[in-house]
């Protein structure tokens, strides 16, 4: 079961760093592209790994790595608007990435190896919506070996190139050298978005050398595999391209100044023992600009990034350093016409770079909210301020109970952003994904005009449950007692099956269908008991299974 | 671990039966209907489950039962053609189904709980495909309560009607009790057949009790909720009008013989040291019907119907009762003449009754070789008959391999039959799934004429390595022995990635997304360890959860 019974003995992770910081990365702006091309320059170093007792080699990552991918993406957004195309390149020789550390994963709890490929999926997934929506596409400079999660970043990228010198290759060996699978997407994007043909992904995923230029361009593995000298010409016709195709529309750049120690507009109250946390997302509490100049000018310090940047890292901590949190009550407080009129200014500038780029970090938070392994209880009283983009945060909620106070002063307020710019991972809004069976109370909720009060809100279908004063106490006790108290397993499998009705796409079949089977081999002793393949990985003694096909 | 280290100390499981040696269910035709309503009365015997050590109180289910309910869906599928609508009822008072009995998943392995789970889901995926293929719609009456799988049953039907008598509840109390998974497809079937409000979802899956009539029926959990005294009325007016509207196309019954010891046209030879087994399907020897009527005049010995029941058995066989089988080779023999003959006969009688079911026979055969936890490599040789239906078979597989021989002689041969009547359970052909990439093989493949050998076949796309036949032997040894000697685990998890590329749908969705997750709860201590919850169920002792979420 790995060496370790919990993670408790280790200090907390942190997710905000800064360029200056990277141990890793290099984030650069070569010269001959004008600035239009960030460069991230995989350089790991061995001896800085988040945790003792696993040396970080051949460009190999554990979760502080990717924490640093995940910020420099991120500034590249904000503060490099005039970034069109990013490539990704190795400052070892002869190694691009050999994927994640197979001692970290080997020494490391299941929760935490769990929450680290959810992570590192993320990070990709977000890679790839920066080509998508942001219109910066990439591209993966493999002039060594990518092999696993080093193969599975390549793939997250529009473009693949690898140099053919005789020995660099790109592989997914977890399948025959660990017993586990490429986790990070990487079966999943063979045959969804490289389209591979099944038993050629088949034969790739099994052979642990992993193939080299001719053949993995032959595969559709690889784009283009150019010779040793040809290899730099090609990257840099390739990102020339890229960048004169660039959508990425003009915006002027935010600098993300550090979050710092005190959150403004989140806060979580832990209740450990009662295994809950309480989540309180703020309004903003005074003016805030009225146009994308303003935001701009505003910069980081503005409600509808500070906010946010707030609620993601809240949220990545109670995933990472409260694992015995069950449950989230997430509530909200504040002026809801505030948080309306920051939606009024989004909505009317949505073709501006920077509200773009704000929209798009919102949807990105709200989706880590709807892929948290904890129960989300949302509580609507008279004092919460669930409109607009906080409005999201309860259709995030597995439920959402809502006072039934006399003076009817609770009250739950929709704008467009809930019509569309922030939908969950299966292309739907949370709306449409509420009202599967009946569609039409999608666009009769987004109508409705002003406030809906609990009547109101309950008959629009937009609540679970209405209690009055007299009982409220009492059964949101009674709710979050039963919540915490039923079997975490359970909760997170059920809430995986029924938060992702209807369709599903590249995303949820990686969170679904390959994550959930990589956690069950994660569970079975193939893998992680003392004879399995991961815990003997680089040990002399050979792994040894119980054969029965399951 | 449960009780059992593993399944061999017990007897094979088979798969044959007949309603005269139903100990569980009665399979009925109420006068009052004329014939054209199958009533099925589970009517489960405590004493009579497939092991011993696990009475089936409160009609609850195992194996054995559900291998009846199997046979008798068959059996109205072809036995009876006056069938236009299914009632499920209970031989019980005041409890329709409890569920899969818990003390029998308590005391199996995990890998028999997981095929035991395959095959229900199975069974209940086929019945609604009755209902939209063969136009027999099912209507499950519950003058009881129907807990767990025995709502699962009901959801798996069009209609269900739930009598208001005060006490008769519908439930799902997996998480809640045992801290497993609805996972026969009931989370599943909430949110995407039934489309229930994803909150409302929420309360129903954690709520041990259920719900009774009025509240089920705002829920939508059920369709109709009638009283005592109105409820046959009820069932009868639904019945009838089911009867009314279906669109089952008027056939000759065929008695399905039994199969007896000896099959006639597959082979199992197996291998269990080398973890291999090769199953090899023979074309049919002599003349075959030309029409519809000689068709149901061979009956269940028509090679179309026999060959492939055949098949089914096999692969249930190898599933349950030789689990240390890792890789099947798939091999086929015979004249491909008599085989296209078959398929030309199906595709010109396509609207024929019959016909239609048969083809409908080896559409769920194939599904169930797609859905096998095995290797599936498909071997081309100068003796093989990979033709028409038959050619299905290798192009479920997950590697081809044919040799390229000198003469010319390995051939593959296409029918329509791989145009669309036999899809997989994303709804796409295995071309389609096969070339996500160049959908334009698909036509081209299609509108070959003739025999492709293997030069042609190699460079359609059909086949994945070739190797002639110096190396062949060697190679073909390799492969397998390679494959035999992976993680199990992780070739069950790559597999299930790499086999559904494209689109998913409702059957992919409880094979993938939800049986992922119940099959990780299935391994985890929470449920199975000494303390967890499946174990304890209906002891004194209350379960110890890890309370830390993943």
């Amino acid at each position: 079961m790995g060496a370790h019974a919990d993670d408790s003995s280790f200090p907390p992770v942190h997710f905000e760093t800064h360029p200056d910081r990277y141990r890793h990365w290099r984030l650069e702006f070569p010269q001959e592209y004008g600035g239009a091309v960030a460069r991230l320059v995989m350089d790991v170093r061995e001896n800085e790994g988040l945790r003792p007792g696993y040396p970080l080699k051949l460009n190999s990552y554990d979760l502080g790595v990717d924490i640093e991918l995940a910020d420099a993406l991120l500034r590249v957004r904000f503060e490099h608007p005039q970034v069109k195309a990013l490539v990704f390149t190795s400052g070892k020789d002869r190694i691009f990435c050999s994927g994640a550390n197979i001692y970290m994963l080997g020494s490391s709890t299941h929760g935490f190896k769990v929450n680290f490929c959810k992570f590192t999926n993320e990070t990709r997934l977000y890679l790839e919506e920066m080509s998508a929506e942001t219109g910066v596409p990439s591209l993966a400079a493999l002039a060594g070996t990518a092999s696993g999660g080093g193969y599975e970043l390549a793939i997250a990228c529009d473009e693949i190139l690898l140099c053919e010198d005789g020995t660099s290759a790109v592989s997914l060996p977890e399948a025959p050298l660990l017993g586990v699978l490429p986790g990070t997407g990487g079966l999943t994007r063979l045959v969804d978005k490289r389209k591979i043909r099944r038993d050629v992904a088949d034969v790739f995923s099994t052979v642990a050398e992993g193939v080299r230029g001719k053949r993995a361009l032959e595969w559709a593995l690889v784009d283009e595999a150019p010779g040793k000298k040809e290899f730099e010409a090609a990257v840099k016709r390739r990102l020339e391209a890229m960048v004169l195709r660039s959508k990425r529309r003009p915006m002027r750049a935010v600098k993300l100044e550090p979050l710092g120690a005190e959150r403004r507009y989140v806060k979580v109250d832990l209740d450990e023992k009662a295994r809950k946390a309480t989540l309180t997302l703020r309004a903003p509490e005074g003016a805030e600009p009225q146009t994308p100049d303003q935001l701009a000018k505003a910069g980081s310090s503005a409600w509808a990034i500070r906010a946010w940047r707030e609620l993601d890292d809240a949220l990545l901590d109670l995933r990472f350093n409260h694992p015995g949190v069950s449950v989230l009550a997430l509530q909200t407080s504040g002026d809801p016409e505030r948080v309306l009129a920051v939606d009024a200014m989004l909505l009317a500038h949505e073709d501006d770079g920077l509200v773009r780029e704000v929209t798009l970090l919102m949807k990105r938070v709200l989706k880590r909210l709807d892929n948290m392994a904890k129960s989300l209880f949302a509580l609507v009283t008279p004092e919460s301020c669930f409109a607009g983009s906080m409005l999201e945060v309860a259709l995030a909620a597995d439920r959402i109970y809502m006072l039934d106070d006399p003076d009817g002063k609770s009250a739950l307020r929709l704008s467009r952003l809930s019509a569309g710019p922030l939908p969950m991972g299966n292309g739907l809004t949370r709306l449409q994904s509420r009202f599967l069976r009946e569609p039409e109370r999608v666009g009769r909720a987004l109508e409705h005009e002003g406030a809906l009060d609990t009547k109101a809100a309950l008959a629009a279908g937009l609540v679970t449950f209405a209690p009055d004063d007299i009982d409220w106490d009492d059964e949101i006790r009674i709710a979050f007692e039963e919540r915490a108290s039923m079997s975490p397993d359970a909760m997170t499998g059920m809430e995986a099956s029924l938060r992702y009705g209807g369709p599903e796409t590249m995303e949820t079949k990686i969170f679904g269908r390959l994550t959930a089977w990589q956690n069950w081999i994660f569970q079975r002793p193939n893998a992680v008991g003392p004879r399995g393949a991961l815990t003997l990985y680089g040990r002399p003694e050979r792994p040894e299974f119980d054969f029965n096909r399951t």
